[in-house]
Parts: structure tokens; C-alpha cells; sequence
């Protein structure tokens, strides 16, 4: 028996900031205070770690939830799936759906029951529910299809990453430029063909780590305080994620029993591109071999961080020759590997 | 292979809050209009309906995920296992960390990761994840725990319902008198005994009962707008809830091959004491049986709702021998069942 990703679907949303747009932002530093040199400077250094031109925000009358309907709409399309024959709708999100000018999440209805509303499931039998697994929820939530697929409980679960990052967002920290809005999707399905998911890893760190992404007060002490945004210790990820994601790769590549030469794409997630070059050329020096050359689709310069969409569009995107000098055909062998909140990480080592 | 619930454990906040207190509060009904009668009359009829008498609030200065800690520890105490050897931390909730007197959500780092922090659980492979499926969470994520068991990914799971839902409601709405908070939580685990669950059944309606409870405004026209809290179209949804718990329990006793006189406890979401008696009223009635005496253990009256946590704790009441006249002895039977906000519902069989 085997466990495919039969379609997969993706929204961009389309509204474009470019990094020119942060230029009249007030920055501050975590002290409040002003930093020394200009925008022009704080945002082009920013461009060179990140790798991040531009990002996408949701329309302001979208919520998360809508952009998760239209990816998942797009991968039930491309699966060519009957939508009644699901038996899981798994959301993978942070914040619920937080409408924009407001600072409550809703997640009263879960977002899960809000897509299915929208695509107009009827069966009962559809369970919907929703995950929160900081940035690699939507791997984590494939990971979850598989085991009900495994556990005899499902034979086809719709899976979506969807994120309004840009509504919890503190406009006066640098890191605001890195947040992006996005939903991408997969059909997850038994299969008696070969290949499909080989092998998964999957890992929470909670000990300091639990806290390196968290909810807290804006930089600008003016603001009210009760409001709490997306805020990051930085450097504490990087160094984190550059040891513990490597390692999880190389951990389940290993399961897969698959030659590191056979694989033919690493999907990373979207989330600093300094960060992705990095462990991506230590999980090669692990085997002693040079990253070969286009392995790792990128899209963060276009598309920013979108957290758990990140991964699924890109994916989509790939599938579907959206992006210069990258494809993948049938019997590749791929990786999906994913870090954050939690700080949380897996990775999944699939045959196309 | 059998899988069994080898510990439970909850938290009964200290605070507790007579429907006394509600004397001088200002109800609302949907309108924004006064009530025509006084708050004696409105509070004699809320207790007839619902038998709750009091319910129990969280100390200011915690959070939703200090009570999963609590009960989580309890849990694992009474499981007597060494929680480094947890493969899962499943965390069942509503609406993240809602800190007493503000109104967003806190879900960043998600709740397991804190309750997996707090309990200082360094194994990484321990992976911890939130689960977002309304009031009948706790038993979705025991269906979960299952699954994973079944797929031989893990072999013990942590799961956890906690709620405040103090914190979400209206005060000019006479729900509010509903709500409570608390925690329960339970280890699950594989076992060669025999028994553990039987059966499961689980189902998301979410035509026209997607949004049978909702995130809206306060009946007080005055506060706020963008501030959102629980409410519900109660009649709907007790016509849903006697319709359609009562046909997912007994498709559940089906799948399980037990007969309904061979169980000894139902164990339903403790939402209000008319729709549960009117609940296990027809599902007896399908079996043309009258409802045996004690069948259905209640702590509402002293409880209230507390979404997710009502099902873990009876149960780890009565296990615990605090409840007059209830208890269960090895080899019992029992069932569970829970409908909440999705409209998700949800059952189990499980021999003790």
C-alpha cells in the first residue's frame, strides 16, 4: 500500500508589497528605540539575508479561511476528486481567521468546517478539524492523513496551509517585512502504485526553544498594550534550525532507505534564504557531496513567508512549471523538510 | 493489540461562581432589549433547563494551558509512565490563551508546546501539536492518539481538553451562564490486554450547522465592535444535538459488536441536563429500552460547560470515585459522546 499526493492547489493573493513599500516605516529596535542608519540601509540588508523582494497580502475582505477554500478548491480539481468522498479536511494554521483592522482570531467555527461549508461538503462523514503546528503544520497535517490512511480510518484527506501573517503583524519591527499571506493545498490518497511518502520525521523542541517565536507586545510602547504580535528571536532560530533540520533530513532520508543521489528536489520552507542555503548545504556535507545545482526551488523572493503555505505552494508551483528551470516527473524522489513555532520540524521523503 | 486509557487527570479550577452572581447583570436578548422579566425568573429557568448551579472560573493570573498542565500531570501520575517516553502531546481547545481581561487569543507557541514545556519533556520525538474540533476535541484527539497507535507511530499519547471559556463570553448574554473552566486529560496507550476502544464514530455537519455557534458582537451594542464572543443559536442546536448524537452512538455500539445492556456508563459532553437526558432518552429508546438508573454520570450542576475539559474530567471523577453513586470496575463498558461547535460530533466504545 501506498500514500500519494493525487493534486495539490495553491492562492496567491493578489496584492503586492514590495520592499520599497516599507521605506516610511517607523523600525524600531526591541527597546523601542530608533535604529541609526535609514530605511533604505535596514531594508536592503534585510533583502540580502531574507532574499524576500516582494510579498503577498490578502484583499482585505479575505480571511485565512477563504484563502484555504480556494487552494483546496484548485487541489480537489486537480486530484480529480468527487469533494464527498473526503474523509478528512485538515487546516494547518497559527491564528485562526483574524479579519482585517481587528486583532481577535476566530476559529468558532474551527477553519476546517468553514472550508468545507464553502466547498459544500455534505457527507457527515467528512471529519474536519484544524491543526496548530506553528510554520510545518500543513507537513505535519500530511503526516496525520497518513497515519488515519495507515490506521484503516481514511483512504482520502484534503490537507491545506493557510496563513493572513500580514494581520498579526508589529509594523514597527523589521521582521514585519518577512510575513506573508498565502493557502496551498494537497489530496492525500492511498495508492496501490509504488512510491508515494517513504518515510516521515517529525520533532517538537520545547524546552528554551519553546519560546523563540511567540506572541508579544510592539515595539513602539505607545501602542496598546494588551495587543500581542508575531515576534521572533532571530538569531535563535537560525542557529537552531541550521543544526536540528539537517539532522531530520539526513534522520529520514535515512528511513527512506533512499541514495542521497536519488533525490531530485528538496522543499524547504520559505522562511529566511540565507537560513534554506545554509541547511540545505549541511544536510549535503553530511554526505560528503556538493548541493547539486537547482535541488532547492525558492519562491520567497516573489512570495515572502507565508508560513504553513509556503510549502504547498511551492510544490503546486513546481508541478506546475511556474517557476524558471524547475520541474519534477513522475518517480522523482523529493524531500519537504519544515521548522518553526514550537519550535517544531519535520520532513518528508516522497516518490512523485 | 488493544488500546487503552491507562491514567487520567483533571483540573477543577478553584474559583467558583454561583448563579447568584448573575443576579445584577445586565441580559440582554439578541436585539439589544431588555428582558421583559427579572433576573430571578431568567436564572430559575436557566438552571431548570441546563441543572447548572454553579460553575468554576481559573484564577486571573492563568491561562487555558496551565490547566492542560495540570491535569496533564495528574495524568501522567496516575498512568505511571515517564512522560519522556510520550510520542504525542494533543492538546484539545477552542481559543488558545485568552490572558484574564484581553481578547485575543494566544495559540504562539501552540498550547502543547507549552504544556509539553511546562512538564519539562526534553525527548523531541515527543511531538506536540493543538487540535481544533469544538467541545468534542478530547475525544476527537483519543480517535487521533488512536490512529496514530494503529499506524505504528506512536505507542503513548498525552491528550488534554482545557478551556476558559470565562473569557470569551458576553455578559449581557444569559449563555454566559453556561460556560466554565477546567481541564481534562488522559495517557492513551497500546496494550496486549484485552478491551481499550472498541469503536469510534466522528462527523462534521457543517451545511447550515457551521455556524450554529459563532464568534459574534456583544448583545450591548455599546461595546466595542470588533470584540467577538461565543454565541450560539441554542434551539438549533439542541434539535441538532437530540437528532443526531443519539444515531452516532448507536452506529457506534453497532461497530463495536457490544449490546446495549452490556454497557455500563455513557459519559456525554456535559452541555446542558435537558439535552443530555433528552439525548440518552432516544438512544435507549432505539433499542426499545428503558435508560437504566445511573447510566449517565452528571457533574453540570456544580460544573457547567467547559467545553473540550467536561468529558475527561467526569470520567476522571468517577474513576476517582467522586461522584455519589458512580463508579467503574475493570472489564466495564462504556461509551462517550460529545457534539459542540462545527457542528463536530463525535463517540466511543470502550471497555475498561
Amino acid at each position: 500500500m501506498g500514500i500519494k499526493i493525487s493534486g495539490t492547489g495553491s492562492y496567491i493573493p493578489s496584492e503586492v508589497s514590495c520592499n520599497s513599500n516599507f521605506a516610511e516605516h517607523e523600525f524600531l529596535d526591541k527597546n523601542g528605540a530608533k535604529f541609526e542608519f535609514s530605511n533604505d540601509i535596514i531594508i536592503d540588508k534585510f533583502k540580502d539575508i531574507t532574499g524576500i523582494a516582494e510579498r503577498r497580502y490578502a484583499k482585505n475582505h479575505l480571511n485565512t479561511s477563504d484563502l484555504a477554500y480556494f487552494a483546496a478548491e484548485r487541489a480537489i480539481e486537480s486530484a480529480k476528486v468527487d469533494p464527498e468522498t473526503l474523509d478528512y479536511i485538515i487546516i494547518a494554521h497559527n491564528f485562526g481567521d483574524v479579519r482585517h483592522g481587528t486583532v481577535q482570531g476566530d476559529t468558532l467555527p474551527s477553519l476546517a468546517v468553514r472550508v468545507k461549508h464553502s466547498l459544500g461538503i455534505k457527507n457527515p462523514k467528512c471529519v474536519a478539524y484544524d491543526l496548530i503546528f506553528g510554520c510545518p503544520g500543513w507537513i505535519e497535517g500530511v503526516i496525520q492523513a497518513q497515519a488515519f490512511i495507515k490506521a484503516g480510518i481514511a483512504k482520502k484527506c484534503l490537507v491545506v496551509g493557510a496563513e493572513t501573517l500580514s494581520r498579526v503583524v508589529d509594523k514597527h519591527d523589521r521582521d514585519s517585512m518577512i510575513y506573508s499571506d498565502g493557502a496551498g493545498a494537497a489530496i492525500i490518497e492511498h495508492t496501490d502504485e509504488p512510491g508515494g511518502i517513504l518515510a516521515h520525521e517529525s520533532a517538537t523542541f520545547a524546552a528554551e526553544e519553546a519560546y523563540f517565536l511567540f506572541f508579544g507586545k510592539s515595539y513602539n510602547a505607545s501602542i496598546e498594550e494588551d495587543t500581542r504580535y508575531i515576534k521572533m528571536h532571530g538569531r535563535k532560530i537560525y542557529e537552531f534550525a541550521v543544526t536540528e533540520v539537517p539532522k531530520a533530513m539526513k534522520s529520514c532520508l535515512e528511513k527512506s532507505g533512499v541514495a542521497i543521489e536519488d533525490l531530485k528536489k528538496v522543499f524547504i520552507h520559505q522562511a529566511n534564504e540565507k537560513m534554506d542555503e545554509a541547511i540545505i548545504k549541511r544536510f549535503y556535507r553530511a554526505y560528503k557531496t556538493p548541493v547539486p545545482e537547482g535541488v532547492m526551488p525558492m519562491n520567497i523572493h516573489k512570495l515572502g513567508n507565508s508560513s504553513v503555505a509556503t510549502i504547498p505552494t511551492l510544490f503546486d508551483m513546481v508541478i506546475n512549471q511556474q517557476l524558471e528551470n524547475q520541474k519534477i516527473q513522475k518517480g522523482d524522489i523529493i524531500m519537504f523538510a519544515s521548522v518553526g513555532a514550537g519550535m517544531n520540524l519535520n520532513a518528508i521523503v516522497y516518490q512523485c
